[in-house]
């Protein structure tokens, strides 16, 4: 059973104010909280359907796992569908910066879907850490967990004051730009960063002055743009292909 | 003003029947709007802002422009967002199927989003013509228009019996599975086929068989898999670099 005061938790970690506060985040849907269950991120509680409690308990010994019917955890549920499991989940400590390797850093790129788009695609290329500026999304809003498909147990995400932790690292900076040289040309080191902007705004002045290389992904035809997440995919292949 | 029988017809043409009984399919939002202005597609009404006829009309003449308030068109739309203009639209006659150049076909991809994007992303690299199986999304889905951001206007899609026409191709056909050979690897020629399955089912049997080439995107962390639309943009990057 769900309490009445559990089903209040869960509606507020739906909100960054709360998530804040408690520094917990939500985990939902049966994907998700799999992929939580075997990591080592810690679950409070994991409220979950007869039928996934049944399936999953014997593998998942010292879990509180709370029963409920699957209308009251949709009903719970910031998300329309997915509804076999939410997890109640403590945020982890704040991951140590990287200052070498393959970084990943996202300039204002403001949409949950598109973070979680981008954690996944990142985690398929072997990238365990993002950066981002401070008006990124959230990386534990519900729709950003959920676009990870499980992503979210293997790539950490902070969000920092990104023109000053760039000035920092000796390493170049690749910015995704509309006129940069053409990714299928450029060479790549293995030790960098990718600095992506939003669709909107692009990679702003403030991080765009420390860019060292301009690269763009060549256009075959007329789109004008492509979304931030393919493009971060896009590039991200060109850069492995080489490393 | 939009008459009661005007905001009817819009309210219908966001259902697949009401599109094929009409023949006729929605364009909404201002990005897409304008895109569709400057294409050679025929719109038969375009419901619009004052700001919005007011800036665009003096260059678009021969338009029928109707003119509504915002919470209207907001009221009217079948989007949650961009409700500057809502456009009714003919549907173009069936594009000619290609037998030769690159050809993109999606097997069962029924997220009317995925196709979006995957319309987006075909564009940038210059894809003119996609088809898909009958049983993937409808291309007239007011939110496969939305993602394409405008290139729905340069790519058509047709729905076709998927493994009957690509039996009838005398071209290599690449399918995307995640055993195939590393498409950092893979020679293209140029001229052939890029097959792309559904997340939850892959390329099924019936086109599985046609499949000259199994291809798959290297990975190099631990995610299952990529979103259709990521990989089918990673993949066109692969072979356009080599062509």
């Amino acid at each position: 059973m769900i309490s009445k005061n559990q089903l209040k938790l869960i509606r507020q970690l739906g909100q960054k104010k709360y998530r804040k506060q408690f520094n917990q985040y939500l985990v939902q849907g049966e994907k998700n909280v799999l992929e939580l269950l075997n990591s080592p991120l810690k679950a409070v509680d994991i409220f979950a359907t007869e039928a996934f409690i049944n399936t999953y308990q014997a593998q998942y010994l010292g879990i509180n796992f709370i029963c409920a019917e699957e209308e009251l955890l949709t009903k719970a549920s910031t998300l329309v569908s997915n509804n076999a499991a939410i997890a109640i989940v403590n945020m982890p400590q704040a991951a140590q910066l990287q200052t070498s390797g393959l970084i990943l850093a996202l300039d204002g790129v403001s949409d949950p879907g598109n973070l979680g788009t981008i954690i996944r695609v990142a985690d398929w290329y072997g990238i365990k850490h993002i950066v981002t500026s401070t008006d990124s999304a959230d990386a534990y809003n519900p729709k950003t967990i959920s676009a990870t498909m499980g992503s979210f147990v293997r790539v950490s995400v902070s969000q920092v004051d990104l023109p000053a932790y760039l000035a920092t690292l000796k390493l170049p900076i690749y910015g995704a730009f509309l006129d940069g040289e053409n990714v299928h040309n450029t060479q790549f080191t293995g030790s960098g960063v990718l600095l992506m902007g939003s669709e909107s705004h692009g990679i702003r002045e403030a991080c765009a002055k420390l860019v060292t290389d301009k690269i763009t992904i060549p256009a075959f035809g007329q789109a004008e743009s492509l979304n931030v997440a393919m493009a971060t995919g896009i590039i991200l292949d060109n850069f492995k292909r080489q490393a």
